[in-house]
């Protein structure tokens, strides 16, 4: 049915939210209700028995309200109630969670992120959860297979058909960051022998083609990957050609087993809609659509930014206390042994700082600002790795411009603290030592900032993890054990 | 023409690298050819007269090395030679960069990061660039234009036609993270009242349809939006259908000053391939593809990850020494000041220390903790402010765990540290007086993690923006003060 040009206008003219605004009214009204519902539950309880008419108003208006939440929730986007649920506190959450139509919840539960998908499968029991699996293509299943229990999983895979039985364990075999794991199986395949004029007809015989998709791929009796036939090529071109005379070799091939993050980089790179997966044989096997790769894209870029304060997963915002307390006890404790280290150096120059005070005011600056110093080149080192801009064997030249650039950071920063040490004690000497000291730790928060990414890359390592606990362990130590062994040396 | 089964399957076996190894090759070859010419040059330098002959023959070494070179550079697609770009120190990238085909040059440049775009052009006088920026489509060269000296863009506007002029001029006229600078004009436009046929005959007229077309949109008289039609919705109808009859309203309409980040989050929402833009009124001025939003979300994703630690924008790896140090002073300096300032907290106590050295050497442990547990809190505050999962109303249940979770370390943490602190000198108020620190110290931690974010997102600042230099900055002095104050009052 056509739109009216006027409902479209008006409805862009109110505010290009996106859904936002609809999310935003949700809210306030789960929230009037949840008023409501326990303003009427109050009552209850404090009721006697004549007023019970009244009461039973209220729980007209209860069940109203109710109502109305329910219907404006389901009539959402799947992935709109999924980001709906995220921002929620959990027992708001759980309550929506509840009013969700059952046909939705698979959907919901592939588009939240892994922390909130938890707290909702552990609201459902199993019959509940098979029904929301079984309303999803078997790619998707997969991906909920590690939240989900055993029995769930079993009897789900009872429940399919032969041929998507085999596509559930295939996908089920992958790891996370597999080309495998971002693989869907609703690839449309033709033959090369066959007319363009075939091809139409073939593809007006589905209701609907499969999200996504740009292009068909030309296969063998084997099922052989032999190249691709772009919708596009399909459109402009005579309908008695041969699909074997205009398919063309596809740009990128993808290998179940490939890292995921290769198949993104291929993707961003060529401006990709899907791509072809075979396995080894050069057997047709899937397809990855940009979609999928949006989504590990962003979740991964946050792992990333996560790891490098020592987090080790995706934190629900409002995980329970435990929780968050489990997943960051780690790091923390990683760095009670650093910090401890540290003091344990400042402490072999006790009788120092005892012969001079001004000491123990001055040495957390030349720590501090060699962390900081550090933190920025180890974030643009494991950055610059994770863009491939750099490799292992570029190191030297890489250590040549940090120590540079900390050369000249130490020399002009340290220039100034020197002057400011000199300033406030009057002693000249100490304000020699404060020059040295900065700019000797700067260079070591250098030389540490590209070796430790160096290393963990070497050694198969995301370089990106605690790297901001390594990286202030070295500037700590280090810059006490410069600063107060300088002391020594020339202040006492 | 077909591909034979045999040639696909043979280059999928060897590697799945997607291009890797082509560029490994092009470096390999690229360093050689630097070896022999440096050595020709040495040889003619230091050849006497009747030597000549063999220097020649090195001449011609040294032309057939580079022709080899040249030759598999240009056989790459322009996004792997950009690729390649990225990885070289300056001088082998400048070296290439002489040697690409002058056609690909204006996509290389759109493809690369800013950083290296920077030290390309500079190499480049008018007449090349203009006649790289002739090459690319109006969207692009709007993308190239902040880097492209005046007089460039001049000279390229000049040779536009009225249309096109007008598309530039739009173009540029956004700022970089709005939608407007994403958007290209490739947009296939037709009416509601044609029928499907005319649809097709129109699309076969293209020699190729425009990039990641996967639908074309319905427009009235004044180019104002009445709906899209998807490709697969035109392949799956009766051709006799008007378009007005099986055209479908956008799921997205991006408005052209909306936040690109918006526009990111509804393709990822909806898994969109591509979405209309219009202006304020409705009338369609260009569409956005997936392409872009894939692009985009990558820089975004690397710009927040070295926000955390100070870095202004993406640095070219190889940038010289000079303007890495530009890209880091500011926060190092505002570092300094707050290194400062947490030594002047000390100095406050330098009586209290000098009683007990001790306390030296403890008080780094106390703030190192903090900043670490405060790092990790505002990591991933902010994170969930980029996911769009908090907002500044659930303010409250922010705070509440992030201070259960604090109080948790801090009492765990505090306590292992506070036994330590007696073990080693023997003084259990002083283990007293380290528990209470570094418990109210990690307290300070949480609340400032939550609380920093949050300002800077009330008043419409990037969250993330040197918010480990802020933390660190609080947990400093704070823990100082703290755990200073509490030996002041109790220990002395």
């Amino acid at each position: 049915m056509p739109i009216l040009p006027e409902e479209l206008r008006s409805s862009k003219n109110e505010a290009p939210d996106h859904g936002q605004r609809a999310l935003a009214e949700i809210t306030a009204l789960l929230r009037r209700h949840l008023l409501i519902e326990g303003l009427a539950r109050e009552q209850i309880e404090e009721t006697p028995l004549d007023e019970l008419q009244t009461s039973l108003l209220e729980g007209v208006t209860v069940q109203h309200s109710l109502a109305e939440l329910r219907e404006q929730l389901n009539a959402l986007h799947p992935a709109d109630i999924a980001s709906l649920l995220e921002t929620l506190p959990l027992n708001e959450r759980l309550y929506l969670w509840d009013l969700v139509r059952a046909d939705h919840e698979g959907e919901i539960l592939v588009e939240v992120s892994d922390a909130v998908r938890g707290s909702l499968i552990s609201t459902m029991d199993t019959e509940e959860l098979v029904a929301a699996a079984e309303t999803l293509p078997t790619d998707e299943i997969a991906a909920l297979a590690p939240d989900l229990p055993q029995e769930v999983i079993d009897d789900v895979f009872e429940g399919l058909p032969i041929e998507e039985r085999e596509h559930l364990r295939a996908a089920m075999s992958f790891e996370d960051d597999m080309v495998g794991a971002l693989m869907d199986f609703e690839e449309v395949q033709v033959r090369p022998d066959v007319s363009l004029e075939v091809v139409f007809r073939y593809l007006r015989r589905f209701d609907e083609l499969p999200t996504q998709t740009d292009q068909v791929f030309v296969v063998d009796r084997g099922e052989k990957l032999l190249g691709v036939l772009p919708i596009q090529v399909l459109l402009v071109n005579d309908e008695d050609k041969l699909v074997g005379d205009v398919m063309q070799p596809p740009p990128v091939v993808l290998l179940q087993h490939e890292k995921a993050d290769e198949a993104a980089a291929a993707f961003e790179r060529y401006d990709l809609v899907s791509a072809p997966v075979t396995d080894t044989n050069g057997k047709l096997v899937g397809r990855v659509t940009v979609d999928e790769i949006l989504d590990f894209i962003r979740e991964h870029a946050g792992e990333e930014a996560l790891a490098h304060a020592g987090l080790n997963e995706e934190e629900d915002v409002f995980a329970s206390v435990w929780k968050s307390f489990q997943n960051r006890w780690q790091w923390l404790a990683i760095n009670l042994v650093t910090a401890f280290i540290a003091s344990r150096v400042i402490d072999v120059f006790s009788n120092t700082i005892a012969g001079l005070v001004a000491l123990a005011a001055l040495m957390p600056i030349v720590a501090g600002v060699g962390g900081n110093s550090g933190n920025q080149t180890i974030t643009m080192i494991v950055r610059s790795f994770a863009l491939g801009q750099i490799t292992t064997e570029n190191a030297r030249q890489l250590f040549r411009k940090e120590l540079l650039v900390s050369l000249l950071n130490g020399l002009i920063w340290g220039g100034v603290m020197g002057v400011v040490a000199f300033l406030l004690y009057h002693d000249l000497a100490l304000g020699g030592v404060m020059v040295l000291a900065m700019t000797l730790n700067m260079l070591l928060a250098a030389f540490m900032g590209v070796l430790i990414p160096m290393i963990r890359v070497k050694l198969g390592r995301d370089p990106a993890l605690g790297s901001s606990v390594l990286i202030t362990a070295c500037t700590d130590s280090g810059g006490f054990f410069i600063f107060l062994g300088l002391a020594t040396l020339f202040l006492t």
